[in-house]
C-alpha cells in the first residue's frame, strides 16, 4: 500500500466553560479531546495543556492509516477573539483577565502558526471548507443566537478591516426609530430583532398588542425555542414571530447584498434551527426589498455544519481561509 | 547618468462625449489624449483608437528621461463597467449597443493585461495609489454626484463580490419608510438623500415647510451648488439642507463601518465640494450613530485627487489594485 501524505489541521473552540480541541482532515474530526477550563489557573495553562492534547492526538494517529502527517496549523475560535490583534480583548465569559495574547501564547507553545477569530468568523470558514458555502467566494454567514454576528466572505476572503471588526452586522441598525434598546448602547440593531431575546421581545409585543387572540404562548415561558415549538403547533402569534423575525432578517440581507455581491447567505445558530419557518419570509422580503442588481441572485441557506463539531470544524478551517 | 526601469500604466476614462487615454507614473500623468465619442462607429473602434494613442504616446516618452519603458496594463473606468465580466452592462450613456466585451477588446487591440471598473471602483483605486487613502488598507470612497456610488478596499483589496456589483452603497435604504422614490423603483435609498438630486429634494421639502423663512433659494433655480452657495452666504434654508444631507450620510456611514471596519472615509463627486459644510455633520452623525468599536475611528476626507485628471488616474491605479 502506498503511503500518501496528510495535511491535517488542528482546531481549537474556547467557550465558557469547555475548551475543545482537535485534529481535523479534509473529510472532518479525526479524533477530538474536551479540557475544562476551570482546570486552568491562567490562560497561558490553558494553551499549554491544548498544545499538549494536540500533540498526543497526533503521535496516537495510526502510521499505517496516517502515512507521512503533518500540521498544517492551529485555528481557534474564541467569543471577542480578533484576528487583527491576535487577542481576545474584553471576554466576559473567561475566567482570566483581557486582553490574551492567544495567537502568540499558542504559537510560543505549539511552533505552530496560529489564527484565530471569532465565533461568527469561524462559522464561516467552516461553511466555505466543510459547510453549505463550498464551492461559493462569496457569501455571509449570520450567526443567530444569544447575540447576532457574522462572517464575510468576499471574493474568496473573510474580510477583516482594519481592528479585525468586520462583519459586525447584528450591530447594524434596521430599525432607525426603533424602542429596542441594545447591550451596545443603541436602538434598532438586528440584534434586537433577530437574536433569541429579539425573538421573544417581539413575540412579547404580539401577545400585547392581541390580547385576545388565543396563543400556547400565554401559558409557557417564553424562549425563541418554545415560539418555534409553538409555530410548529399552527399557534398564530407564533406564526407571526417567525414571520416578522424573517422579514427584519431579509430586509437586512437586502442592504448588506449592497456591500459585497453574495451569491449565498447562510444561517447559522440557535434561531436558525426555526429553517423555513424564517428562511422563506427571509427569502420574500429579500425579494421585495434587494436593487434589481440582487433579486433572484442570493441563495438563503442553513448551515451545512454538523451540530456539535460546527465550532471545532469552523475553528480549524481558519488555518486555510485566509 | 544611469538609466532607471520605469514602470508606467495606461489609464483610459470613457464618458459620455469624450475618451481620455493617459500614460501614467507612480508620479502622476505624464502625457494624455482626447478622443471624441462620436468619431468612432463602434466601440471597437474606440478601442482601437486608444490604443494607438497610447502607442504613440509611449512611442515620443523621450528616452533620455524614461530609460527603460514598460507598460504594466491598462486600466479603463466607464460607466456599468464590470470587473467580473469584463464587459459594460447596460450603460445609457454611451452610443454603442451593450453588453461591450470592453476587457477583451482592449486586450486584443494592446496585447496589455486589462482591468475594467466602473467609477465609483476606479476612484477608490486612484485615492489608494494618488490621492488621500494613501498608506490605507482599509477604506470606503462614496461618490456624491448625479447619483451615489461606492468603492470599498478591504484587507488591502477593493471588493468586487461574485457578479462584480459589491459597493452598491448609493442604494442601501436609509429610511426604511421614506416617500422618496429611487430611480432603481424602490424608496429611501442613501442615493436619494445625498445626489445632487437628493440635495435639491430636501431643500424643496425645507423651503415648503418653512414658508415663512426668508431664503435666497426662492427666487433661483435650485441645484446643489447653488445650495452650497447660498449656505456659504449663510442662507438657514440651504445651511438646513447641507446640515441634514450630512446626518443622513453620517448615519449611513455608521452601518457601513459594521461591514468593513474602515479606516476612512473619503467622499469624492460634485456634492463632496461642499467640504466642511457636509462633512461636520456627517461626523457628528457617525458619532452618534455608530457602534462603540468604531466611533472616533474613522476619518471623514473629500478626495485627494486633482479634479480634471481624478478619473484618469484612477482608471490607471486599477492595473495595481488587484
Amino acid at each position: 500500500m502506498v503511503k500518501r501524505e496528510r495535511r491535517y489541521r488542528a482546531g481549537v473552540d474556547i467557550g465558557g466553560t469547555t475548551c475543545s480541541a482537535a485534529i481535523v482532515s479534509d473529510e472532518g474530526i479525526i479524533c477530538r479531546r474536551e479540557l475544562r477550563m476551570s482546570a486552568y489557573a491562567t490562560a497561558e495553562a490553558l494553551v499549554e495543556g491544548a498544545c499538549s492534547a494536540l500533540r498526543e492526538m497526533m503521535d496516537q494517529i495510526p502510521y499505517q492509516e496516517a502515512g507521512e502527517v503533518s500540521l498544517a496549523g492551529i485555528g481557534v475560535g474564541a467569543p471577542c477573539a480578533n484576528s487583527a490583534t491576535g487577542e481576545i480583548e474584553a471576554a466576559t465569559d473567561l475566567p482570566w483577565p483581557s486582553p490574551i495574547p492567544l495567537k502568540s501564547l499558542f504559537e510560543k507553545h505549539s511552533g505552530l502558526p496560529t489564527v484565530i477569530a471569532n465565533d461568527a468568523n469561524a462559522a464561516a470558514a467552516g461553511e466555505m471548507l466543510y459547510g453549505n458555502a463550498r464551492g461559493y467566494d462569496n457569501f455571509i454567514v449570520i450567526t443567530l443566537g444569544t447575540g447576532v454576528g457574522a462572517g464575510v466572505v468576499c471574493d474568496g476572503r473573510l474580510l477583516n478591516g482594519k481592528r479585525g471588526f468586520a462583519g459586525e452586522l447584528g450591530h447594524v441598525t434596521i430599525e432607525r426609530h426603533s424602542s429596542r434598546l441594545c447591550g451596545c448602547g443603541r436602538h434598532g440593531c438586528l440584534q434586537n430583532y433577530c437574536s433569541a431575546g429579539g425573538v421573544v421581545h417581539t413575540a412579547r409585543e404580539l401577545l400585547a398588542a392581541q390580547p385576545d387572540s388565543p396563543s400556547l404562548l400565554r401559558d409557557s415561558e417564553l424562549s425563541a425555542q418554545r415560539i418555534y415549538e409553538a409555530a410548529l403547533e399552527g399557534d398564530e402569534i407564533a406564526l407571526q414571530t417567525m414571520r416578522l423575525t424573517g422579514e427584519w432578517l431579509g430586509y437586512a440581507c437586502a442592504q448588506f447584498a449592497a456591500f459585497s455581491d453574495p451569491e449565498a447567505i447562510i444561517l447559522f445558530g440557535g434561531v436558525a434551527r426555526s429553517g423555513d419557518l424564517l428562511l422563506n419570509p427571509a427569502r420574500e422580503a429579500f425579494r421585495h426589498f434587494a436593487l434589481h442588481l440582487y433579486k433572484n441572485k442570493v441563495k438563503f441557506l442553513t448551515t451545512g455544519l454538523p451540530g456539535s463539531d460546527a465550532a471545532l470544524l469552523g475553528a480549524a478551517a481558519l488555518v486555510d481561509i485566509n
